[in-house]
């Protein structure tokens, strides 16, 4: 089994009305900055603040009326906690969320504030996927992972439909697609939907430099982890290694680029006042890889996805006194 | 003669493909926050960061070939200047605009990288209207008043068109509409479209507390000037007093709410955290309003006009600080 678009077309009929049909919008400056024509799914739009809306309510909206009643779990940094807190309300259920304790206090207040239980734990003394199943066990509650399930992938997918429904009506066709790459649901999600519906768009993930585990694995041909002991301020992109489910698919359609911290906050600036769009770091790192050249973008269609926009105002006073 | 459906109908078709089509993002927090159902007409998105590009472009594209090649003259705040600055790029004419030299920096800024010559002036020992009429003269320019002009109007009661175009595409019934007020040019577009289209609809202008001649002149039944020895952090709504050919279709259609400076800087942190949109502080004063309760929110269904984000980083660093 994989993911088919057929998969991402039905995740988007369950999530429709739910989620925000997010704008594609143009984004004229970064396309003076780089010759490209540029394109970004503004997908801090999205309930939540993140495209982890999609896939949680993708999964969720699958819940059968015994599961509901028992609740769900899941691990995460913070936008897929918030966005299966808030789909949980949406579907009538309970959510039981594994976050670290470092995570964006914004991220954890708004997990909290959609009526979620929130469990911290220590990100370098503990491992939360084991947490998470311990929890999701001991309370007989359903496990929704942030990436490696192809129902939650399915619904991060209906971001590429959406951009390819939009280049349709305005007679765009796009030559590369840039998001942002964590354990790759979304990157997956999107190059399943584009591989079928534009073959000649390539996708790109783009990771922080010190997380760029797709980057090495797709060298390798093999998942490899990143060694855990530094930090991004990436915070959403900061994870062990690519999904089990989600590598093979990004294997064989996807190339890797990887951007700094520096790089990040400028595209953050940029995103604010250019765009008047708030972007977290991890949410920008796509736009970033744009604005900073890591491809060749002079005379290209290139869209972006602005993953993420849910940022502490002390890492946003960072991105604002950034030197551009 | 005066502003018609048709005018602005008719101005939509000018501006299609030029100016972007905003989103109305359903602004949940504030739903919660108000008992109303809350939208944002999210016109930060527009090209030049506010409502302003909809009018210039409506007005520029009018322009004949001899006008255009003398050139156009406008004088603003700055909204207006970036706005008529694109879109004589955009018509391929060139703009001399008449400023405040104590304008938003990033106003004055993003006017130049328009290609505008830029006239600074004194806010208070100097007339912009006689300066911009002089300009006007002496150059042959064809000036392109801020608010005062039909056809500005026709471009910006645009948003009225296409707020009502989403209503009927989502099911929606407006009860009220707010919009920031400055010379009346957005308020009376938009009333003019919602008189014909959605009569029950009732528009509030929304003005600083310190220049609210709308709500004064409303309440006098006649054109009220500011005193103009106090500032607003609301630069872009700072006029003198209701325009000549606004105020008689304000006075027709539209009730007045005023807002204080605490209460922009507020409703801009909820922006940027809630929607994860950037607003100046004119362009959030109706949503301030709106916050703040000034007229009973409560089972109703809103729209909200953000008009614009052009904002510096001191100004926004206020509002990252306000206590909600």
């Amino acid at each position: 089994m994989s993911l088919a678009l057929s998969d991402i077309q039905a995740a988007a009929e369950r999530i429709r009305g739910r989620a925000v049909r997010t704008p594609l919008v143009e984004a004229r400056a970064a396309s003076a900055a780089t010759g490209a024509r540029v394109f970004v799914k503004a997908e801090v739009l999205q309930r939540t603040g993140s495209f982890k809306f999609r896939g949680a309510m993708s999964r969720l909206s699958l819940l059968n009326a015994d599961e509901k009643k028992r609740g769900v779990a899941a691990f995460s940094s913070g936008n897929h906690a918030q966005a299966i807190a808030a789909a949980a309300c949406e579907v009538g259920t309970q959510a039981t969320i594994v976050m670290p304790a470092d995570a964006p206090k914004l991220k954890i207040a708004n997990t909290r504030a959609h009526g979620a239980e929130v469990v911290l734990y220590d990100r370098f003394k503990e491992d939360r996927v084991v947490i998470g199943k311990r929890l999701a066990a001991e309370r007989n509650l359903t496990l929704v992972p942030p990436f490696d399930d192809y129902r939650v992938m399915a619904g991060q997918g209906t971001i590429g439909l959406e951009i390819m429904d939009d280049a349709r009506a305005n007679g765009l066709s796009f030559d590369a697609v840039l998001v942002p790459c964590s354990g790759g649901g979304l990157t997956a999600g999107v190059a399943t939907a584009l591989a079928e519906l534009s073959p000649k768009t390539q996708v790109y993930a783009v990771e922080p430099e010190k997380f760029d585990d797709t980057a090495r694995s797709l060298a390798a041909g093999e998942r490899i982890a990143n060694t855990g002991t530094t930090l991004s301020i990436c915070d959403a992109l900061m994870t062990e290694r690519p999904g089990e489910l989600t590598f093979p698919i990004v294997k064989r359609h996807v190339r890797a680029l990887t951007v700094t911290d520096d790089e990040v906050l400028r595209a953050m600036r940029h995103t604010f006042f250019e765009l008047k769009l708030v972007a977290e770091p991890g949410g920008a790192a796509a736009f970033a890889a744009l604005l900073s050249k890591k491809l060749d973008p002079a005379g290209k269609t290139v869209a972006v996805v602005l993953s993420g926009g849910n940022v502490d105002v002390e890492m946003f006073d960072r991105a604002l006194a950034a030197v551009n």
